[in-house]
């Protein structure tokens, strides 16, 4: 455990600290730095009621050394492989996985044209929208139900897993009796009951990183669903809010190789709400593969300009089909396949 | 409205967008800039359905240049008053609220003890957290219905306004049946069922703005709420995140002036989340008020060294009465009186 | 010293490091948290080359506890005061700086005028910039020397200290021979050479903070100047970048604290640059001094409308007078008199 | 040209602002929006002088729908390529530029020892720093002219193309006389005198982008060096500060499709200053490559441990190996061959 104090702090505070440590908890302590402005105890700690330091006044921070997060970290597993339907396999270090399919389901022939489109690309899992989270009140907010059942028809289909999103506690029931996964999204990254229900959920969950959330927030965030007894988790990266402004998030790619070395999770790239444009959705999700992702989330239309939402960066058929070979390509070059 | 073209634009499409103006909706446009980089459309485009532009290839962005939230935005209302208790007005010019309490409510005495001390201090709401979001799974929760009860209890005692954050939309009912002021946390701030069963309610609604979000989101979410049918609505500005790391999080006190031009609704600064010290808070509240704010929201607790939750960032009581102090004499600096 | 070890790590390479240690620098060591992740050596450690530790493989960071800057350190000494001019005392306690003028000195009339504006609000320092850093190549660079024999002009005659930017090295002399304190602007905070060239003047410097530097590297760049003989150093709080569009720049206000605990050195807030628009100066300026500015730098011009350079941000006539006498009212509040 | 008003705006103003553009200027307008919020003046206005409309209070923002950088704007060419040397092509979409060596040039030994590991892993330009710009004034600065002197010398011995960093002006001739490429560093992004003085530079220059720079300002900066003359200009994306905190930056990949649009100029990665650890330059190598850049630019070291500075992200012999082997997979996956 270190306990660090203020830049400002003085030889009897010290002395009260660490009189606390021996006499309360049994614990040595040793001075580092600087007027000693950190107390190092070392051997096992769990015994100590850190808050008690926390609180102290002249106590910066405290920290037991030990990740906050213990069933997601890597620690103690190497990697997390997730078997989404028969022969498709997510998380495993030789293959890759791409989602594709519209942002919103809206129609039957809509759906199914969009997961023909899918199919033929040869990938094996179809995302869609039921429930649109819309930052405004006044916009389309999703087919519901009928729109899980279009996606469940496609899937059975055209032999393809399910994905789609859940943003209460009452859809995740639903969403997960008629797809495969279940999504839970960005602003939704730290709605604890609602992690909590995905939790007690037995379909894997993509759980989408934060706007603002750092690597350990997004962690603990998986931790919840993990502690409540579901170990099919999927991390989705889909960029952070910055000063970039060019795009419309700025995707942490860089980071990738470290999120790899914190959790044995498998981690899927969005390259589509981060682009916001079409064009740019290849490039994007072309670096995500080479960065070491282990799958992504494409946004696909057949006719992007009558979409109800997201119009502007789903692909279309062409685009599509470019993108599909890009991947191919620069996948094989990272010795994986795609399912 | 305004259609803004890619950098990369031709003559062609130009000529299809203003075709399509004319033809399908009767309207003038003219080119602005660049080669004709924009297309500005005059007069009133209500009519015109805005996602056609946006998902046409080559289309950057497509602006109807006006606020996409109405019930908020100053432009019809000068000023929200909100009646939190008979005499005990927020939003007025002339007075200045201060919310005060611990973080969490953590037992009977705890409770009333602080409470004293709100009351001394001349201040007129109680706050205190029932149900408690926490970061990771393993943290302590909150007392519940129970902790609502020592809250109401010593609310009544004292006779000041309470205030509760609820999580969840069962909550929000069982928040509003106790105290006087619902809060929703920063991490709920895009949780829209929860923003739109906060409509529903007859109390007013405190929202936190998100970590991430921008005034405009931030707007579009009281949006939700307002749209309820629900118009006492609190906006309370408490730090965004950014690279600065010596605090907890970013206070966008200069962008309080350009807050009260976007919307009626009273804003509330919380200088103790942002600070993340005790000692810090005093100069940020100040600096809260002088900016503009219409109230503080502060957490003090009358042992922060055992304090359950927030305790590095709790005044105590010799603290507590030193900022106050602060606050009264900034307040009548800028003419306003502390209720 | 603390040398906190990769996620990834085992028992040879702690072992390694800790014989190192032992070995190499006779220093004793102690093993921290989870597997012993972190290595704590306590006491002196000055003898120990750090990036002998830092290159290993295995090794997150190596930090000695200490601060990285010794002369800006609060550590050694508790304020900075800087006599500008006779009676003129920056960094006082009891007393706030107000700098007031144009952006860019114009013509001989425009400088007069602005002097008038200034010294009829009773404060004591006049601003004016003869050199102009601009974004872009095509803009008005500046009246060069000239400006600067304005000013001092003005200053003479009105009897006020003076304060002008130097954006290279030849400019730091030209600068310091017609001015009473050389700036150094935002864009050229890391400008290592111009930074030592300024360690050699002997007038004050204000040092603006970068767009994107931590409080840290702020003060290594004060470092640079006080490193270099010049004791009278300014820092200068202008806002930094974030996500936040409505005002040009995010000012810290709850960082000054913590600043205020770092360093001695005296802190001059702008509320110019970062609020954009004149009718926003106002609350900003309010806000940094009920925040514990020692001082306030604002841009002023007879007629905005006419202005060379940052005409939106400058206040005129009336909007000054009205600021300075919020000015005066929280100082009061604060305890403080304006200078 | 578009002139936006505040959101509150008034009639009068409007009617000024018209009046103004047709008396002053001939110039017809249209008004958009609610309330007539934007005036929308069509047509060729390079005769308007801008400022005095962004000076007038109560307007937002005066936009003349242009990119403020001409010359490295895409609009009139397409792609810059430059010769290094004969033969070493960059720019070109066929190929892919890869530049390695030390972060800082140490000694005779350790300069020729890389530049044999660069040119065994068959790439054409050798990096090395003789100026070292370090955050704080306590560190190693770098061997100047000397070292300058060892990067000639193993370029000329292995036949490859040389880069090196200039920090001030008269390092700029210093470093061009020795050196094939010129570097300006992130510091250095806006230090507009140096700029200019790449600017008289007949070699390439290659300018990092600051740490806080929007893709505009990047482009405006680079502007300042073509504008003076020298058409050989690369950019450099290296990445942007942000609350991420496990990087040292984050690596705006998805932005490189965008900037790829606005600009003709060669833009390289930097994968080693973002990624901070060895062990993860691999990856964000790829990435670059797969996002579309034109180049790289990695910090090898024989000895990694023993390295000056930079050590932790200097990639040692085997590690350079495999990264190359990487790259020339992932490059042939894009179709482009490394040189």
């Amino acid at each position: 455990m270190l306990i660090v104090l203020d830049r400002k702090h003085d030889t009897p505070l010290v002395e009260h600290i660490r009189a606390l440590l021996q006499q309360k908890y049994n614990c040595e302590s040793h001075l580092i730095g600087e007027n000693g402005r950190v107390i190092a105890v070392p051997g096992d700690t769990a015994h100590v009621d850190i808050e008690v330091f926390e609180n102290i006044d002249g106590v910066k921070s405290v920290d037991r050394v030990e990740q906050p997060y213990k069933l997601a970290s890597r620690r103690n597993k190497d990697r997390t492989e997730i078997t989404l339907r028969p022969g498709t396999l997510l998380g495993s270090r030789a293959h890759l996985i791409v989602m594709a399919g519209p942002c919103s389901i809206e129609s039957p022939g809509q759906m199914d044209e969009t997961a023909a489109m899918v199919k033929e690309a040869g990938v094996s899992v179809l995302r869609g929208g039921a429930f649109k989270p819309r930052t405004g009140p006044y916009s389309f907010n999703g087919m519901g139900e009928d729109g899980l059942k279009l996606l469940r028809k496609a899937g059975e289909k055209y032999g393809m897993a399910t994905i789609s999103e859940a943003m209460n506690e009452a859809q995740i029931d639903l969403v997960a009796a008629y797809a495969d996964i279940v999504q839970i999204g960005a602003r939704n990254m730290q709605n604890y009951d609602l992690l909590r229900k995905a939790g007690a959920c037995r379909k894997p969950v993509m759980l989408k990183r934060g706007l603002s959330a750092t690597l350990e927030e997004f962690l603990l965030a998986a931790e919840y669903i993990l502690a409540g007894g579901n170990h099919q988790v999927i991390l989705c990266e889909r960029g952070i809010r910055t000063f970039e402004e060019e795009v419309r998030f700025t995707l942490c790619l860089g980071s990738l190789p470290a999120l790899r070395e914190m959790t044995h999770l498998p981690i899927v790239v969005d390259p589509s709400h981060c682009a916001g444009r079409a064009r740019w959705v290849k490039d994007t999700a072309l670096a995500g593969i080479a960065a070491g992702a282990d799958g992504l989330i494409i946004e696909i239309h057949p006719r992007p300009e009558e979409a109800l939402s997201d119009g502007p960066q789903s692909l279309d058929r062409e685009q599509w089909t470019d993108t599909m070979h890009g991947i191919r390509a620069v996948a094989a070059a990272v010795k994986r396949t795609v399912l």
